[in-house]
């Protein structure tokens, strides 16, 4: 429970009648109970504010709209951002597995765990992995040999880490989530596809997220790579000795070829594919389902299948909508030139 | 085994001669040996028809052939829906964990358990857990706390569901699914992508089927929800604080961003993806590989990367077949006009 | 550790001077140390192995370069293949489970497994499933009822096969895959999707191998079956009853619906889609993010949304990047037509 007065000065904003208004949690305006903190971030949503049952409101100032009495209202610069605040002290904390070993874990004498473990029921950790301090391993992780997690890393439930793979510090990696499985390479030997050994690794940087079931491949040799505090999202594919900047995001279901560079600060929205050996220059923002078959420029904002320039790509799509008409009127055309023509209006 | 007389009196029609034949289970017409029971829906499978093994058929009425005296027919409206019929109580049982509760597996001593519960090996049931009666819970699953699971559900090998998930009863999630990931929330404070902490929930409700390895997230705050009766395929991803409507169809690889609202029978083919926020009216069906960038009105039928009305899509694919061949035609118009003006046939 | 003689030995070329020089692992010529082989594949590289510290080069004939003394140079005929030699004796050995069965394994009595098990912890095998010889089963493996594994396969963690799966031998799943989930198939019954019941199975055939967290649905009836010698990639969708021929590859992300059949030699590229009932000739290949939504003759090379000939798809393309512009100058042909009319140049 938070009042209405620390939750202001938490914003550093006047609290409003109703300081001592105890608020549970956050929620939409039309959901909110009484318990509950609201927002409203624009013009668009003031008729949801006047029926809302929330307990407070926390608005932009930019936002026209008549305080309901019964409804105090938090006026802040930039509510989205100020949401973001709320919910960090609001957040219920996220559950992890009770401090030790769980009994069912099975970690090979040869492993080192820092101090302060958490790790739960049917872990199995390989030999030779080395362990930072308050690491939390959910239940049914598996941690191959001669891997190395940082500190402060969360793997949640069922992810594998197959040998020889590197954690940075304060790593989560969500539920499901495989890091470290061969890349796809095979070469034709006259009769069948012989697998190409897969022997390098994959390292991860600090403050790296990873989504549920996304899987991220180990090199052929040397590393695949993640950069520092780089956010990956779920069911996203990276192949062989990709190599991804700093602070990128990577969307759901993206999907990233072999020996792909992403540059620094990246988006690439859902499901945006990256064909193999593309580079692709610092701060690209990729559009949602972007096909990238090219290098990208730095900077450059880009969309389509294949992707090119955003602004060209909705000029061709306005083009294309219009193309089934062109058609028509191209043919009127032909069909004049060809009826002056026989009626002798041109001669030749 | 089933006669074929059993077989007739479940459909409701006559049995032709043969009734003592027993048939074990369904198979194609091509693959069937005598003891299997095959199917005929249409007048382009008469040739297999003429050299199957199977030891009865099953045909749609409409289907115009010349019965074979070995290969007795039940002759019904609808031979795909009769199938399912068949198939209903040719099926073999589903293996499920034994019942009770497997001695490897890790139930919190303030979960509660209903009657009946088929538990198995190395399952882990988190603080507060609600289950309800006659629910199976096969290898490798991780409960989170607090959630909460109606009667009747299944849940298959190594799903994951985070904490304070909520399932209805007769819920059937496929082996690999992660419920409850956080949302893909993030905000740029200067130097890096700060975590906006994920409050919400998922609940599902009664009778949904959530296929393998799909991923759906927890909300920012309120809760993503899964519709009564929706059908959602492998691999498909659901972002934070979508909300699916009932009875809707989600097949494989769909792909969903944050605060989309689905209505009620919508139907999404394969693969395709919609971006975040957009409204998706009741009805709606859209082909394999939409890229659904905006609202779409209910009942509306669309196709296409921007998705946009089918009859309107395949009209634009048609003319961009016709295209190089356009530019061609084009290029005689203006040399031909450029001709007759040289020639002084134009004059200006 | 190799020395240079004896890697010379191996790919049977001369030896430069240097023959004793050990070398322990592969690496780019950008990251190398004394202690690795690099690569030469190409002249653009040139500049790279001038300034590597690579301790040995294995290079190309077609490459134009100096030696330098310092770093020697087995030279061959194809550096990419000759490294695939290199890596399979320099490649250092997957781990896996211990020879034995795991005490924290649930194997059910009725379950047969072959010589030389290696069966790791919490791995789960249900009743009647037969294992053939060598077989090695990672952590938190589950294995359904009445499944059979030839011999020599390898599942790593978390791989869930369900009932009634056949693996032939030589087979490799990486972790986190999905074998024998119900295919998707409802019939709307007037008040809900009915579950059609998947009564068939999965047969993967030899020498297959399939990726991280990839899902293959158990037929409806009959089997889905991967062919002899095919490779699979990470995140890829098959639906029920599909059909792949041998030495297929099927690249990340890759989903295809039920009833299709892939002919031998296949390669799609990644998060290619195929529609339900498609069959796809012997040898065909397709682009990256091909959309297949008819029968693809053998052979052909498609690409593109709908996947059409490549050659087709680049003219479109092409002619796509020029349309906006095209527009514009069919607009300017009708409006001299019309001056044209206008100023009586052309009588009508």
């Amino acid at each position: 429970m938070h009042t209405l007065q620390q939750l202001a000065d938490l914003l550093g904003v006047p609290c409003p009648a109703g300081a001592t208004k105890e608020l549970a949690t956050v929620s939409s305006l039309i959901d909110a109970t009484p318990s509950d903190l609201s927002v409203l971030t624009s013009d668009k949503y003031v008729r949801e504010y006047k029926k809302t049952h929330a307990g407070a409101v926390l608005a932009s100032k930019k936002v026209k709209f008549s305080v309901r009495p019964d409804v105090p209202v938090l006026t802040v610069d930039d509510a989205e951002l100020a949401l973001v605040k709320v919910l960090e002290v609001m957040a219920p904390p996220i559950p992890h597995p009770a401090e030790g070993i769980h009994p069912s874990a099975v970690i090979d004498p040869s492993a080192t765990v820092g101090a302060n473990p958490h790790i739960g029921p049917h872990v199995v950790v390989g030999a030779g992995v080395k362990i930072g301090n308050n690491v939390r391993l959910h239940p049914g992780v598996v941690i191959g040999d001669d891997s190395t997690l940082g500190d402060d890393c969360t793997l949640f439930a069922n992810v594998v880490l197959r040998e020889r793979i590197t954690l940075g510090s304060r790593v989560m990696i969500h539920a499901g989530a495989i890091l470290g499985t061969d890349g796809f390479g095979y070469r034709w030997d006259g009769s069948k596809h012989a697998k190409v050994p897969q022997i390098g690794t994959v390292v991860v940087e600090d403050d790296v997220e990873i989504g549920s079931n996304t899987c991220i491949d180990r090199a052929k040799f040397n590393e695949t790579r993640i950069g520092k505090g780089t956010k990956i999202d779920n069911l996203v594919q990276l192949g062989h000795n990709v190599r991804v900047g700093m602070h990128a995001i990577l969307c759901g279901q993206v999907g990233i070829a072999g020996t792909v560079t992403v540059g620094n600060g990246v988006v690439l929205g859902g499901a945006s594919v990256v064909r193999d050996h593309v580079h692709i220059g610092d701060g690209v923002m990729a559009a949602g389902h972007s096909v990238i078959a090219d290098d990208v420029e730095p900077k450059m904002i880009i969309s389509g299948m294949p992707a090119i320039a955003h602004r060209q790509n909705l000029r061709e799509q306005g083009a294309i909508r219009r193309l089934p008409e062109l058609m028509v009127e191209l043919r009127k055309v032909q069909e004049l030139i060809e009826k002056y023509r026989k009626a002798g209006l041109i001669q030749e």
